[in-house]
């Protein structure tokens, strides 16, 4: 018995009117925390009552996943927002998806960027800040999620917020810690062992970049894209392997127990 | 002393990224309650949190004022929704500026459907279900304002809601007790005396007509519309005539106290 | 040797962003005529030309298929618009789609109302005159496609235009001609012979009514949708089919040669 | 008789739904060309037509104003957009407003980006290449008008369209030919004399920086904001500042005559 432990989190809810996108359905099953759309990238109202309602019948957790005013690029593209816009475009987000878990009976448990607000605001300090600060505005008790060692991790600490790092399963990393782009050869895992293989790796603190070499990474939630085939099966494997290897899967919350916030 | 008292409520906060609507900050002094666009047919984040700040400068109580998903329209067109879609849109918009009610250190005291939400709910006993629905989902103490006598009003009562009765002081009425179409001749009433003088006429329970004949009508706050010429002069000088009349205004919460929710 | 002829068209290019919609590569081999969504209930820029782009490829003609600004509805709930609200998005979207046939080397052929824009119109005269009148403003060659018998093919003679009356292979008919509502039971057709069965009796002029009854219908195309499972099976099915029946399929352009504008 | 020439430029149209912007009819019998916005940063399909008329009666030339897909932000954000996106963008933004021009008998003289996507392209050579691109693609009479020296002017030279090269008269510029940046002291000119001064000088080549030194600049239309308060008698004055110079305005296709598009 190891007493290792990691959440396993997913971008859902990310269907939008008569479009769907991911399978959420399939993956709910493996995941401890959910990250779900806001209606700004992707999701809408009646997409978010639903990933809410599929994530309290698994037990899941739920947290706000809000992205930039850009359903055409679906949140990928950089924007160059100032402090108070970045502050109120989050606010509205979590305060939409704040209603939903009331509804449905359930509470937020955090908050994670979107695409390109989530990279951009990993390397900018001051756009870091006003994620955090809308967290703290709308509840201080909200987990923030982020890239380990990022802006917005220290950001989220500065404001007296739980803060979480997180690691990438299917993606391939640099040797800087950074991810490596998507559009290079190797960027993305799709082999269900090689992800399990990554993953147990990052529980014990640690990723083999793509050049080879271990690199040190401390992180406390690992992320299942759902939007690439297979993703179920590799989630259904990786719970496997994990489980195999002693080590629990449990939500942020429980997780970070310890953790002032 | 005669104790009569009423709310004076405005649709503020309409304002939408560059574009300016409205005469918020000359008309806050003189309303009790301020409804506040939510971003689908107006409003914005950043509005948001401005307008709700501006209410509380002059310790106005704020409410929400969802519409329909049509920015381009203003939320005035009929849309055909699934009770389904209207509830979790309400829902959406309710919990967006519940969001800027805690960061700016205020609760939500009701809800006001806009535009052509409004008054199809009105007629509309499943749309009004919707409405209160999504309320009670979110907080049922919120107030649901809505016109007397109204599918919104009965629906919202018989979800255990608090309601508020909602007359029209610079709208002319038909025998009926609805509103001249905007479109006819007389339908609306510029002249700050005129509207003085209905809105008196309502506190004691009655309004004249178009056709001449007093009928009766039971309002619990009066609607100043803040997008007419001369609106703030309007609202000045109604609040000069209740004040010599001996009424006094005060935010539905207060006034609707000792109705149970 | 028969003789007989009919256009196969169907509505393609509703893609959005990051979400896909449809089969269009698969079904455009086996259509005549393309309608193509042109941003407003689906479909973006990039989707236009891409579906323009692959229309080309495979010698299908292109044409606009606008909608009601509501892409969170996809188009599919009724709105309330004014005849100039109508008439100016219409010319719009046309304005739109034709910059991208006009990149790809094409010219639009026809123009056909989406969802519940068609529905409406169908029998709406004001809406259809809307429709006709902004045809006629871009390009008064344009071919407008709807309903046989409907308001809006009424409109479009009016107005001077070519018209061609739509049928549906896969839609059961009420005696009267109407669509069978699609949540009805039977309203689907989805097995690939009874879609063949009911074309090629459309080509005679006539099709079976869901009570059972053989009623005339006159259409010069027939509509395939491509976001029903098995949709490119069953159009390759139907070419099969009306190969063996001497019926040859034609775009609408070359079929509507002798009516005149 | 100096026979020295220069078109006057407005950027209108900018209104959207219930929303006003600018004072279009008080500048129109002012300007020479009108750039119209196209609806995805401001302006709407009835917006459009209305314009266009509006042009039409004052015998002034109508041009497109494409802008970001950023309503809320009125195009004023930079974002980071692929090639492809940014020239589908602007052939979708162009081909509607043609579809204006056409219904209401006018052709369009220009497209002038608008906002960020203006000042990023002038220094940016792959988009101002995208802009070129996709103008050559719908119509390549069309003159591409950007900042004097701008990549976007070079792209369009390079493309084998006609150029304008644009000054503002009420924008302070630095030594190097840029402007001084909105928000700095001095950065806006208020004076229709200041004004009217300024454009004297850039008719003759020159521009005094914010420095007080004196530099070359070679424009052929100057842009006269309709949002900026008191900007109906900046153009009245200016008018009448030109005429008494023996200065003639005239719209770009008739001043660029020589110009080999």
């Amino acid at each position: 018995m190891t007493g290792k432990k990691i959440d396993l989190n997913s971008d859902v809810g990310e269907s939008f009117g008569a479009w769907t996108m991911g399978a959420d359905e399939a993956l709910m099953p493996y995941i401890t925390s959910a990250s779900i759309a806001c209606g700004w990238h992707g999701g809408d109202p009646q997409v978010m009552r639903r990933t809410v309602r599929l994530a309290r019948t698994h037990g899941v957790r739920v947290g706000a996943h809000p992205g930039y005013p850009d359903l055409l690029g679906f949140g990928r593209r950089p924007m160059q927002l100032s402090p108070a816009e970045a502050r109120d475009y989050l606010l509205y987000q979590i305060g939409a998806l704040y209603a939903f878990a009331k509804a449905e009976g359930m509470r937020l448990q955090h908050v994670k960027p979107h695409g390109a607000l989530y990279h951009v605001a990993a390397n900018d300090r001051l756009l870091s800040e006003s994620v955090a600060g809308a967290i703290v505005e709308v509840d201080p008790t909200l987990i923030l999620v982020g890239p380990p060692g990022s802006a917005l991790l220290s950001a989220g600490r500065a404001a007296g917020l739980r803060v979480a790092a997180e690691g990438f399963g299917d993606r391939a990393y640099n040797e800087d810690g950074s991810l490596v782009f998507r559009s290079a050869p190797g960027a993305i895992l799709t082999d269900a062992d090689a992800v399990a293989a990554q993953v147990l790796l990052m529980v014990e603190g640690k990723v083999r970049a793509i050049t080879g070499r271990m690199i040190p990474i401390a992180v406390d939630t690992v992320c299942l894209h759902g939007d690439t085939p297979g993703a179920p099966a590799i989630a259904k494997r990786l719970q496997e392997r994990l489980a195999l290897a002693g080590i629990t899967t449990m939500p942020l919350e429980e997780l970070l127990v310890g953790q002032v916030a």
